[in-house]
């Protein structure tokens, strides 16, 4: 059993208004210095199966496919 | 300037409705041998100071206070 970990993040440039909103609401409870927040997301999953290279690959098209939207996003894949 | 990374995740035993839907979704693409997937939040901040100690506490306060539900989520902190 292999478990990875996928994260999907906005790429530059790509507003988000919800990392925004996370930066007022920061401000607002009195954290200072606040540059910038993005917000992303992160999939842990667990494959099963003991070829890393094949869930590696595996893991690759589920992000083309479904996890990520790679027009707006970036991914990575972490295997653990 | 600090970058930090903060990832939360959902405790083990809380239900996830959403990766429980994307582990259907993932399975009628036709990848087998997924076992369990979990969705998490992940948070790129920037924080305008060069004191690491000060930008943890605050990281820590902040996940505390906004960034995480620590009644059913965990969280972790990376500086870069």
């Amino acid at each position: 059993m292999i478990k990875a970990r996928v994260t999907v993040t906005l790429k530059n440039g790509v507003l988000d208004p919800q990392g925004k909103a996370i930066e007022g609401a920061l401000g607002a409870l009195g954290f200072d210095g606040i540059g910038q927040v993005r917000q992303g997301k992160v999939f842990d999953l667990t494959i099963e199966t003991a070829d890393r290279e094949k869930a590696e690959a595996d893991l690759k098209a589920m992000c083309e496919k479904l996890l990520a939207n790679t027009v707006i996003e970036n991914y990575t894949i972490a295997l653990d």
